[in-house]
């Protein structure tokens, strides 16, 4: 990373997985509200980016940055061709769909204080979250094996959707139900570039929530 | 429109009022689960867009799409300018948050059903959406009058927040309390682009929920 940028980095959380890495900070110790942290981004949220005096905060806006940027550096990360662009924007933006039902499953707990929860909307998230699946594999199905998800190549529609893919994998969901899905998961986990970004806290230890997903 | 364009939309949607408008469906009589829908777009969802063959859906990938393959038609929406650049990436995806933290406010009957809500869950989205409001105030503050959200000039991140802007002010959003937010709004809908593409059904009647916002 050059020098003149600083990332602000939480391990494990997918919006940070998306960028770059720097500066890891730790969630359990609530560094994200530090000073810091304040200074560039005043949600208090990582990731935070700083590149000289600009600053991007939000994961998808430094992806595109970054793009724009650095268009003629490393991978190209927006194909030239029409079809595969157009596939890229679509499956982009359908993965924030993506995460926020991955997320209504994994975190839900976290997001939802203790007394306002219910097994009707963990049933319909779970649910939710099953038929998003289908969607993708689906997706995936139909581009063929060895497929990135907007085509043949790696794009930012996988920049941004790997790391969902990552967190629900990392919290157990079944490569044999979801057979497209795990066969993605595998293609990409080897690329240099995720291998040198995986969260470094999941090597040892997926926060014991590795079958949270088992039954999805 | 060009003929080979076909936009299927509902009127007072944020995410249909991103794009352009082709063909208006009814919300009420639930058309966005109709065939003609769910031919282009799997999820039965509003907006669905398709230019030739190429189907793109979500309200962000059609803007970024329509700019990729028209960029140097209309008005220029992606400023060249480093600095500018940035900021509409930062502001049109922290637009997604302010997009949320509205709508679980203003359509929290809508999207909870009544067997789980709660006055709590109600009370901290209301003060999520005001401390919200109060980052978008400040961002408008340091700009200065008669900008638009990323500087001098009207580009994607007006696009795709204005919407959620038009949507509060609909509900009821006081512009004594949010002034700079009030300039904008007045500002951004006397543009002509905006007038073509007010939800036809708000001319008559914000569906009576004009007063949701007033404590806000």
């Amino acid at each position: 990373m050059a020098k003149d940028m600083t990332l602000l980095w939480g391990s494990g959380s997918a919006p940070c997985w998306r960028g770059y890495h720097q500066k890891l900070l730790s969630f359990e110790k609530m560094e994200y509200k530090s000073q810091e942290v304040l200074d560039i981004n005043p949600r208090g949220q990582l990731p935070s980016f700083k590149h000289g005096n600009i600053v991007v905060n939000e994961s998808y806006s430094v992806c595109f940055y970054l793009e724009s940027q650095f268009k003629n550096q490393g991978t190209k990360l927006i194909p030239d061709d029409t079809d595969q662009q157009a596939l890229m924007y679509q499956r982009m933006f359908e993965g924030l769909t993506f995460y926020d039902k991955a997320a209504a499953v994994v975190y839900y707990q976290y997001y939802v204080p203790e007394g306002e929860r219910h097994d009707s909307a963990v049933k319909r998230n779970k649910e939710a979250l099953e038929t998003e699946l289908k969607l993708w594999e689906g997706y995936l199905q139909k581009l063929g094996a060895g497929s990135y998800l907007a085509g043949p190549s790696f794009t930012l529609a996988d920049v941004v959707v790997f790391p969902t893919v990552g967190i629900l994998f990392g919290f157990g969901l079944s490569s044999q139900r979801y057979p497209k899905l795990g066969e993605y998961y595998a293609l990409v986990k080897e690329r240099p570039s995720i291998k040198a970004s995986w969260p470094p806290h999941w090597v040892e230890d997926l926060e014991g929530d590795g079958d949270t997903l088992k039954d999805v």
